[in-house]
């Protein structure tokens, strides 16, 4: 099947070497323990990126940087939305200041979703998880595009930037990088370059290497965004060409994509009990065999199996476990059952710590939201 | 030959009657008498209106009105610059607020001069002669476009209008109204419409007749804007349908436009009795005929003469004056050498007493931009 690649959408197989070779951009290898350290780094799921030279040689000479990243605030926050979550904490955790966009314009502009309803969105689902999962306030700037911040001079500088980055692209541009364009989905894309450069802007940091991660269909945004900053001369000093991480695509329970407007598709952060073993039970795609008996012959494939690929994205943390699972999957011991109920353990068990976070999570809101 | 009118460009002979037709605006009349006691609404220099009802009847009703334009600050403050600068001042005294946008944005995306000589520009030469020329810092907003407001609520509500208009408008739309369109083109137009509109949000007066003074060549500008605001469902109250006056272009020292970037065809604020002599002298139209003989026989026409219709615009203000001019100056009893004599003196005597006004002015700009 051929595979479509956009920031709209993704269909069919993905084959990320291809992805990288078509993207120009790198595989991630010899990482310094501070990275290895982290599962997502670990376990290659956090895949590729370019220019994170700049961001080791930061945080190796004890030199400010910044991660950049946004949250669209439509749907539920799932465990999808997990892997950026993770990414802010772990930079946060290695010293990175963070700056966080609602992007609730973006959800105005491409989803027709009011404004009202991505700030409650946001802050009672998204942000609410986030502090669940472990963000601090220090160090991190949670803002809305719709009304940047509450220092003027930061505002007016941030909206300014937006402006002036239409100079430097051209509509042939935007077609090439998006496909099909509206005045609606360009101001929204012009908005989202100002949100990764203007970290670098006299107002905020000034100039600083600057790390967003995001999943490889987000890339078209990375380059649009790389390639016209290089192209202002006026009127500020020139922008530290920008640093990117590639995460691999967290399948949805049925193995395509995850999808915030199929709840069958994922498990939502506010899910129970229930819903989890429901979910995991009927929906789960298996990489096992479909007869006990072909199972135990031929054993299951955890490379396709949602659950296996769960657990390695998140719900077990402990590599010789994860492991033994994949071994005993593979050689028929682990029957598709059992890691079905396996994995509904440790998601249920993740959960109800989780949730006890975010009740009280609720009370420290105001100190995100400045 | 053809006349074209877009924005960007005027080219051949202008028909008025014409422009009303194809535009579907109204010819103004019936004023009150604190309009034509302006000369520019008495001689129908500002000659026609969309939905001007909503301005006469606020004054009528001494309810709070709007009045929003614009200065492009590139090029010298010339005479041609006086048209709207009178227009603002007349409001001002009639009880309006004035919004006053500089449009440097537009002047970097347009026409690619740096923020920083817009700044020194607005404030050095256009400000500066607004003063001179009775401007009071009450009820007046001035602001650049690059940095709305010191006040952040503000601010960001009047970006944010920009990019929620962008919902509200298609490409087609954009090229229908200018021809050729950019990024760039797009961008800054939203931020016009932008400009016109952002009075009536909650941030600033909440909805309120906005009165917006322009040439006739400025009107696909006020289209856009009235037919995207009325489009406009969220997240604000509707709009009152904005208000438009048109004036007549004064005529460049050729009798082509008046362009700031040909010194030429126009005369400065900051132009010596020199200048004035020798571009009269040099460079003024003249209606008159080619010898004298022929003109004492035949008579000149005022209506084509440059000298006469800067009289009317604006240097002299004595309706009975100016009347007798015109009927010598047809009958052929006035001269074209006299007829540029007289504006001569008529025109030095105002600089004259500007340039006195323009030195003290500069000592109140802080008054102003706030």
């Amino acid at each position: 099947m051929q595979s479509t690649i956009t920031p709209w959408e993704v269909k069919g197989d993905i084959d990320y070497d291809k992805l990288l070779r078509e993207f120009g951009i790198s595989p991630l290898k010899d990482l310094p323990k501070v990275f290895t350290d982290d599962l997502l780094f670990r376990r290659k799921i956090v895949f590729a990126h370019r220019d994170i030279q700049k961001i080791l040689d930061a945080k190796k000479n004890s030199k400010p940087f910044v991660m950049m990243t946004g949250l669209m605030p439509t749907g539920k926050f799932h465990i999808g939305h997990m892997l950026i979550a993770r990414q802010m904490i772990f930079y946060q955790q290695l010293g990175a200041k963070l700056y966080i966009a609602v992007a609730d314009i973006e959800a105005f502009l491409a989803r027709n979703q009011p404004l009202e309803q991505s700030y409650q969105n946001a802050v009672e689902d998204y942000i609410t998880n986030y502090i669940a999962l472990g963000l601090k306030p220090d160090n991190c700037e949670i803002y809305f595009q719709s009304k940047r911040s509450s220092d003027a001079k930061k505002a007016n500088a941030y909206y300014r930037l937006q402006n002036i980055l239409a100079k430097h692209a051209t509509f042939n541009e935007f077609k090439a990088v998006y496909g099909d364009i509206s005045p609606a989905k360009m101001v929204a894309s012009l908005l989202q370059a100002a949100d990764m450069l203007h970290p670098q802007l006299a107002e905020c940091e000034g100039p600083i290497p600057v790390v967003v991660p995001v999943g490889i269909d987000q890339d078209p945004h990375i380059r649009l965004a790389r390639d016209i900053s290089q192209r202002i001369k006026l009127p500020m000093p020139p922008f530290i060409q920008l640093s990117s991480t590639y995460n691999a695509f967290m399948p949805g329970l049925s193995g395509g994509k995850m999808s915030s407007s199929d709840p069958n598709s994922f498990i939502a952060l506010t899910d129970t009990k229930a819903d989890v073993e429901k979910k995991i039970r009927k929906y789960a795609f298996s990489g096992g065999q479909p007869t006990l008996e072909e199972h135990r012959r031929k054993g299951g494939d955890p490379d396709i199996d949602v659950c296996f690929q769960y657990l390695k994205f998140f719900f077990e943390p402990d590599d010789k476990k994860l492991e033994k699972l994949s071994k005993d999957y593979k050689s028929g011991k682990l029957l598709t059952g059992e890691l079905k109920e396996y994995t509904i353990k440790k998601i249920t068990e993740f959960l109800e710590e989780h949730q006890k976070r975010r009740e009280k999570a609720g009370s420290f809101i105001s100190k995100y939201i400045r």
